[in-house]
């Protein structure tokens, strides 16, 4: 059996940063913390990215009137060399922490392992966050901000953005991580690093395709399949590749990445990209539609293409991971 | 409790390649696979890191006789950005993926999470793994190696090598994962990318004494206290830092970093360091002598560095972190 299966780890709170253009987004009301100065105050886009994530741990601490102290483990990641933001954000909390790196499927990730090490009884508490800016990945992965250049129409826009996650075992509010499923690395060859919705579609399928497979359920015990940040392009190559499989999505599947931006007012080409788009969509737009039961249960599939801007320039191609997670109502 | 107890998670195999700098160390006889030449057959140091780590893991999996569809999860990292060395290597394996990044922890910490996934029973077998190379460190890192820049006495020499475990929840074959405790980001201050021995002991003494402290055992109780690479520098300080605080760790302390390099007649400053370091030493070296009942009972205290060459550049300090894994024998 592939599919995890956890008791007793409840989501108690999440909470989430996003900048200006996620703001005027179509979720923009339902994110807990908005920063219009994409710097955040700092100096540098590294040390932005770092403290938007900090400032969404202690808001995610204050909403669960918790001390670091109480809290067992955080886990977490980012895009940035080395997860520099995650390492600076979660410095002086002291809390132990385990470092991730999945790309845009980090969320996920910390959710599956945040969960796994919940189950069992010696760890209360975890903080599960996944935080992206993008500025500070314009500059690593692509060009210099200043250098304006254009982008292609399967590209797409860095969510700046930082979403967290409680993982406590002994406060049940209504929504729990009851399933996992862990990705293999897919590389289908897409070489092109503004496309990554197509290098990671075939992982999100293959994740879920695994997952119906073994679990024997179909699309319609679910609410919704929501995969990371496929875009307008990957999500399209996952309707056809799922239906070229014989799984049919019964209208359930939708993308972090199409939901953050309206891609019709706002130029984000093919749609959301990035760590923090999964993290705070799932954790601001998802997370209280599970707590207040209009929804029951929804699947998040983390897609993460792990490419890096020197493996493209050796034209390398782009393997990729989806992780899936099962968020359930506890109370039906 | 912090410390975390593992039950059933035992290490069947382990599997390491090396350098020609690393096979003329002191412990050059201990690893599998011996590669003079520091491309691997590759055609850059990325996709020749990349290629040790694919052959340690065959490797791995050829002395445990399993194919890869019977290994349930494979985890690890590198220290090269977005930990593409890992991920390449595990492309065509086709195993359920966790990508993580702790520098130069990544070891202990992929043996940490690996045997958490393992305790319970729904993960049976998981590969936790760990590889860095000296050529693609110098130049992500610090400069080309054209540049043929001196080193201060406090640098380390990136050890290539990579280290993996096989966790095998129904292969005791003496050796088991029995405690862990995860490490906290630890911040003293040090910016010098030169000396990140200094920057690491303190995480490394946190650690330590976090562990002594909760379990009420005192440094008699293991063979050997084994850090992973604070080199001559850092050993030093975390020795002085330890007596200060009334620990006495009754000369039991060593580190990986100084005994894979002879410091006297290799030119390797203050010994080694790199994920490869402490993966390669614990998988070919204390591993051995667990299984052969030559020890008993170690700890690893794997130390990583949390800096990006970027942070270095922004003037930033060095966080670190240390992750102690306890490994013993289960036949007295």
């Amino acid at each position: 059996m592939a599919i995890l299966q956890y008791q007793g780890c409840y989501i108690s709170h999440t909470a989430s940063t996003v900048g200006r253009i996620e703001a005027e987004g179509p979720l923009g009301a339902c994110f807990d913390l908005i920063e219009r100065d994409p710097y955040f105050g700092e100096e540098s886009w590294e040390k932005a990215e770092s403290e938007m994530v900090h400032r969404t741990l202690n808001v995610l601490l204050k909403k669960a009137a918790k001390k670091p102290e109480e809290i067992d483990l955080i886990l977490g990641g980012d895009l940035l060399n080395q997860c520099t933001a995650s390492t600076f954000a979660v410095s002086e909390l002291k809390i132990p922490f385990l470092g991730l790196y999945g790309a845009c499927s980090t969320a996920a990730e910390s959710l599956l392992i945040g969960s796994r090490f919940c189950c069992g009884g010696q760890t209360k508490r975890a903080i599960a966050f996944a935080g992206s800016h993008f500025c500070s990945s314009e500059r690593q992965f692509r060009f210099p901000l200043e250098y304006g250049n254009q982008k292609t129409p399967t590209a797409q826009c860095t969510v700046t953005g930082a979403g967290a996650f409680l993982i406590d075992t002994e406060d049940d509010r209504g929504v729990e991580v009851c399933e996992g499923l862990i990705g293999r690395i897919i590389d289908n060859g897409v070489k092109d690093a503004n496309n990554m919705g197509a290098a990671m579609a075939t992982a999100a399928v293959d994740t879920i395709l695994r997952y119906f497979d073994e679990s024997g359920r179909n699309a319609e015990d679910f609410d919704c399949i929501v995969t990371g940040d496929l875009g307008a392009e990957g999500k399209e190559i996952a309707e056809v590749l799922l239906k070229k499989c014989g799984f049919d999505p019964k209208g359930r599947l939708t993308d972090c990445g199409m939901l953050i931006f309206d891609r019709e007012k706002q130029d984000v080409n093919a749609g959301g990209s990035g760590c923090g788009c999964s993290a705070t969509v799932t954790a601001s737009h998802f997370y209280p539609r599970l707590r207040s039961g209009e929804l029951h249960d929804m699947l998040l599939i983390g897609t993460g293409a792990l490419l890096s801007p020197k493996t493209v320039l050796q034209k390398e191609s782009i393997p990729s991971v989806a992780h899936l997670v099962h968020l359930r109502r506890t109370q039906k």
